[in-house]
């Protein structure tokens, strides 16, 4: 089969590998159909993330159709159309059990990373049962491949970790395709405004149609200073980080308010500053979360009632044949106006 | 009147002031019965709280007896014995209706810095009615007074924020009063495991008798390892930050498990670091709070029933006019052994 092989970093190509076998019970293997690129594809590119050994295929998102079930795989049968999770979980472990299925014992993110995943014509799943989602037949299945982990992401680590509510004022740091996740999930609960912050104007027009209430050019003078003046100089309730690097966090620390949250969901390469000798005394809260992809169902169905369209992140489109290309379209995003890549194989 | 009086930093004395005046309808004036010291008093002394000017009467903990009543005070009389809440509230701005009254527009921690404080014969209370409580006839007041800050504070900023729940395993770094107050409080939760950290070997002796179930000296070794092994490798749910300096929250840093939470409690003088770099994919929780002493009811309730018993924290025992040689011992804690200090008033 063909596969999109990590060689080392800066180095990766399409190759022919086996296709993959049923090793434990629990495994299924399935036939891709649509999958995506990550920034995180991106880190292991760079040779940023020690677990990710050359060699492996790459890919922890997409939307497939069962080819075979090992033993003990009574939920899924050889056709089911299934959404693969980027998050493997045994559910049985104290992490799984806890919903906490990021730090599963026997899974967690190992797809596209400890074992090889889904920018492949086949990728195995273990603990298949509880790591793949039925899709209803009729589903927009472009829709759903972002529920493989951008969209959950967004949502867990950004929306649900800062407590977005009605009548809340939330500011989002970065429009990133994360940043637009946590945008489009952010608006399931309401708040009054969603401040959308970045330095690509293209961006920041997109996340306006969106549903950002106001935007803010931190290129073009000092954001913070623009965020107390919206919120009457009180700061935010939640600050959602959605970079990664020191300044973007530093941002939420200078206008998260009093009682208010930094929700973190950049992939930090690098300590930060946090500024105790302020925020001792201010009453926040800060989190950070690796993706659980709990809420996966629940964001399954706002998509099937049309609540959610986050098919709306999809700006370009490639074959498994052309994903190189794709790499190189997402690797210089602004330019291309990129968010996300679709990845679509030929069926039947 | 005979108060304490900041002179500026490094400088104090026992002064003769005027008795202090009605001057807002919700005031009372409250003649002081007792009063003690806290580590925040230091700070000030020290020159490290520039809300305090010289001149001011320090103190912002005490019991005592209504002198009389603003207009507006419906609620207390002359004669009535009341605990001073270190918060002064009025109950009517956002903070405050959000239970966040350690933020409150016209209150907040103002005793003892901005106005006068209660290490004095007689202080004014603004708000009377939502910052101070009554006492019950009988009930200890050398406990009580440990409910003007000190409890609320270990309660609400560690083990409330830190949800110390039963099974979990807590770790409190610092053996001081404030650590002291988290451990009392956090055995209102029942945790599986209370690990208490200092460089003290006699404050770890104290924390011992007080409920915790394992002690480490971290001046005779590397704590965090202690910790990681004492966790089977996972980490403690909650690590309470009781020092105030970045080698204390570090510590917290590298013993938090995979969702657990590090509670701020300490009163930070410079930034510290955060390895988000590590910290990003861990679910972890930080909190940092000012205390809102919402739970002062609730803790009185605890002491009433005879289920707490913070007057275990007082070691020595002044008068008015004993006040700067107990500020001597204060400020030499751990050669004299001395966590709470209380200053009692004669009573007619």
């Amino acid at each position: 089969m063909k596969a999109l092989v990590y060689r080392g970093p800066g180095d990766k190509g399409l190759e022919e590998r086996p296709k993959p076998q049923i090793l434990q019970p629990g495994d299924a293997i399935v036939r891709m159909v649509r999958t995506t690129l990550c920034g995180t594809d991106l880190h292991i590119l760079k040779g940023d993330v020690p677990t990710c050994a050359p060699g492996r295929i790459l890919g922890h998102e997409g939307v497939g159709v069962i080819e075979a079930v090992g033993a003990a795989v009574t939920a899924f049968r050889a056709g089911d159309r299934v959404l693969i999770s980027c998050i493997t979980a045994c559910a049985r472990c104290d992490y799984c059990r806890r919903g906490m299925p990021s730090h599963c014992e026997t899974g967690g993110w190992i797809l596209g990373n400890a074992i090889d995943g889904t920018q492949a014509e086949f990728v195995r799943i273990p603990h298949a049962e509880t790591s793949l989602y039925p899709i209803p037949a009729g589903a927009d299945e472009d829709a759903l491949v972002m529920l493989s982990d951008i969209l959950p992401t967004g949502f867990e680590c950004g929306v649900l970790n800062g407590k977005v509510a009605p009548g809340g004022t939330v500011a989002i740091v970065g429009s990133g395709p994360i940043g637009m996740a946590a945008l489009l999930t952010a608006q399931l609960y309401s708040p009054a405004e969603i401040i959308m912050i970045d330095l690509d104007p293209h961006r920041l027009e997109v996340a306006r149609r969106f549903g950002a209430t106001h935007v803010i050019d931190s290129g073009a003078g000092d954001a913070a200073a623009q965020v107390m003046a919206l919120t009457g100089g009180r700061g935010v309730d939640t600050a959602i980080e959605a970079v990664g690097i020191p300044a973007t966090f530093q941002l939420c620390e200078d206008i998260v308010g009093p009682g208010g949250t930094i929700a973190n969901v950049g992939v930090h390469g690098c300590k930060v500053d946090l500024h105790l000798e302020t925020l001792w005394s201010r009453n926040i809260t800060i989190t950070t979360r690796l993706v659980d992809t709990v809420t996966t169902p629940m964001l399954m169905k706002s998509v099937l009632s049309g609540r959610l369209d986050p098919a709306r992140l999809i700006t370009h489109r490639f074959t498994l044949d052309t994903i190189m290309d794709a790499y190189d379209v997402f690797g210089q995003a602004a330019r291309h106006q990129a968010m996300k890549m679709l990845i679509t194989m030929a069926e039947g």
